[in-house]
């Protein structure tokens, strides 16, 4: 009897259309029912974002940044991240993203997991970090489209309103999972 | 000066290709800094899952899925949801997955957060239920290509693990921080 642990097989894979942020393909797999089906799936470059802590007077504080986000049509608030370069270093891409958005550099960087943004329909992958022994380098260092506020959120505040609204990206509450799990 | 909180003005939308499972559009909009840009956005359905609590004992028990999933072209392990149906309601979709894909039925469901599984692209919701007093119902009643198996796994071994290899749905994880933080 087929389960759900057996892998498929793939019969192959073709393009349908290159959206610049990701491309779409239609795989053919055959499960192991014996069926042959056809799958659209996206291919997407790897994404990542960073918990940023800032310790004040033995209080922490998660450096956020708000923008509006063009699927959901709303204002968003978030931790900073973005997307890793074609041949570049996971890790860099967060300090990269951390500095251009934020204008702080972390002095240490975690990674707290690597993930799958969502399985059913991307092939790429989500990575979290931890950044702290924050210091303010410099101004932000934005994209043309991007308009990005920094703001200090106490961490208990944060970690309370996440998944209200405008505070509802899934991938964030993701992120937050791993923090706290990590921070115990 | 524009800031990251101030919305965009939409100045038109057009459809780019329908995927079956999602549509592709690009829409036009004006930002705050008075440019006009064009953005890829994808028009989804609305997503729902379940964290089904098991109780037995007095211990816990995470009702969860195994299946193969195209995106990433792995073996994953998540709550059981899918797909609220065109014009049907969220809670009776959730309800509906958990029945199709486990086998049981739920004498409450609790709405535990009502998110944007990715604002930058996606359009469309995403909503975890908490499931509670589970009912075995028979079996399961899956589609044609969906090979589901079922495990339950002992809450606290369940949470420790997510985040790992074939655990790493991200959206499950957001999944979970929302019901950690209600169970306290």
């Amino acid at each position: 009897m087929p389960n759900g642990s057996d892998p498929w097989e793939s019969r192959g894979e073709r393009p349908i259309q290159d959206f610049g942020i990701f491309k779409a393909s239609e795989v053919e797999r055959r499960g192991p029912h014996g069926k042959t089906g056809r799958f659209v799936i996206l291919d997407a470059p790897d994404w990542g974002v960073v918990v940023p802590i800032l310790t004040r007077n033995g209080a922490r504080y998660v450096l956020a940044v708000r923008q509006f986000r063009h699927g959901s049509g709303t204002v968003s608030l978030e931790f900073p991240g973005g997307v890793v370069e074609s041949g570049e270093d996971p890790e860099r891409a967060a300090a990269r993203e951390l500095r251009e958005e934020t204008g702080y550099t972390a002095g240490r960087l975690t990674l707290l997991g690597d993930l799958s943004p969502n399985p059913a329909i991307l092939t790429n992958r989500f990575r979290v970090y931890l950044a702290e022994d924050l210091r303010p380098e410099g101004d932000q260092s934005l994209d043309e489209h991007e308009i990005v506020d920094v703001r200090e959120i106490p961490e208990e505040e944060f970690l309370e309103s996440l998944g209200g609204p405008g505070w509802d990206h899934a991938l964030m509450l993701a992120a937050a999972f791993l923090y706290v799990r990590r921070r115990g």
